[in-house]
């Protein structure tokens, strides 16, 4: 996991580099190279692994999943958002660039991971390729990142919210992205339909169970412990899972989803042991 | 040109039906399906109409290069950045729906125009979708919109400003998208490699003088015929062309570039009438 890490961040390093202009490329570089757990490249980098032993394949989509979390991260931190002055134990992005690099840095992020891994792909099959972005690109949109932000934002200060609209929101907020991660690292791989599609069920598990985990310790953590302020969601009135049900059934529900998501690796045996892994962390963030 | 044009509006009207959550796709719609002249989807099907006679081949990327100039508009007025209130004579986006959904629905625009291209171009060769795809993403990074803004963005208040750093501004701000409108027209329509070079250049010179244009209305003419607020740019501190070296020799510039697109479009004969027509209507605007 850790030779992952390095392996994505000297990728990650490098990637920027030619970006121009300048003030834009530093505004892009200071949130994507911050100290991160490079969490959606690991599980692509897991999953391709699954299929083939050649990760320099996978590496260019496992930053461009990055790039794309980054710039959602950058967005949601604006203060017509959430309004987060610090992310990852650092000053979010538009408190160091202002509110409009901010912005830009986002949009710029969004678009230059597509159009990174477009230029490190040159070996992959266009049809194979094409499937990569398409994927990548619907959890851009309104199925995914900002139809789950626009869920968020609607909801906010409302009491009628039910758990299955939270649920929906995380999905398509934190699950979408943690789904393309395995799923394009599948596709890279060379996976057939059958084992995307139990991937698939997989991540999307694993996906919710690790956003109501982030609720939880929202709830529960401390500042120096999570790394950006804590208790935000409940003090802008915003709808969580603990929240709505509680920080016991919380874990509870994550205990199930870590539970289906692991039966689905069964097929796969020793080749998913990282996966499997990869969920049992996921599952010990919530009991901590 | 007007069927063109009516063309587009119906695609547009239906693409986003389907659009969930609600609240997302009525901010989306808002601006998409405002009044707009269109200008981006026709000179795509005018440039595919060189090569090809089946413009439904080419309506889903015009579309869709209506949607990425929408999205760039939506993020341009925001508070952040130009802070404009009205847009195509109504009220801004982020007036309507509030500054954290019309950041959303910009993002979601972004991401969507190239998932509505992929949903609806099955017919299309992968390799020919992979490179208007391609074009079309480095249109919205760093080389692009998010590069042309921000260059803009930096420039702002500041007094060592060059032309040639305001013509690299408008050539990624407004150039970048205009080009990729030509160039993507003519790669659906099956364009060599010497043609799409010649259409590049023709639709760089447009494109810089469209925004040059632009620039002279904002300092010559009224709200009712800009349908936004004008002198806004000044107001701003912001450098644009004529500011730079007055009114006149902008138009002089404009009447030199047009000159120059027009050139390239003599291999073309009679197929071309319609974009050399374009080129003179762009010239029209900056001698009103």
């Amino acid at each position: 996991m850790e030779e992952f890490r390095r392996q994505v961040n000297e990728k990650l390093r490098s990637s920027v580099d030619s970006v121009e202009p300048p003030r834009l490329r530093e505004a892009m570089a200071y949130s994507l190279l911050a100290d991160g757990k490079r969490i959606r490249p690991t599980l692509c980098l897991l999953a391709y692994q699954i299929f083939d032993t050649d990760v320099s394949v996978a590496l260019p989509t496992a930053c461009g999943l990055e790039m794309l979390h980054t710039a959602s991260l950058i967005h949601d931190d604006l203060p017509a958002m959430d309004d987060d002055d610090f992310r990852r134990g650092s000053p979010s992005n538009h408190r160091v660039f202002g509110e409009g690099m901010a912005l830009l840095a986002g949009d710029a992020l969004l678009a230059y991971a597509l159009e990174f891994i477009l230029q490190n792909s040159d070996s992959l099959h266009p049809e194979r390729l094409l499937s990569v972005m398409a994927k990548l690109i619907e959890v851009v949109g309104p199925s995914g990142l900002s139809g789950g932000q626009a869920i968020d934002l609607h909801s906010q200060g409302r009491d009628d919210v039910d758990p299955l609209t939270v649920e929906e929101m995380h999905i398509k907020k934190t699950g979408a992205l943690i789904e393309a991660s395995v799923v394009t690292g599948a596709i890279l791989g060379g996976a057939s339909k059958a084992d995307i599609a139990r991937l698939t069920t997989y991540a999307r598990n694993l996906g919710l169970a690790y956003q109501i985990v982030d609720d939880i310790l929202d709830e529960t953590s401390s500042f120096e412990e999570f790394g950006k302020d804590v208790g935000q969601d409940r003090a802008a009135g915003k709808w969580t899972y603990p929240r709505l049900v509680g920080v016991e059934q919380a874990r509870e529900r994550v205990r199930g989803l870590i539970t289906q998501a692991v039966a689905e690796l069964d097929g796969f045996g020793e080749r998913a042991a990282m996966l499997r892994w990869a969920a049992q962390v996921v599952h010990g963030r919530a009991a901590a």
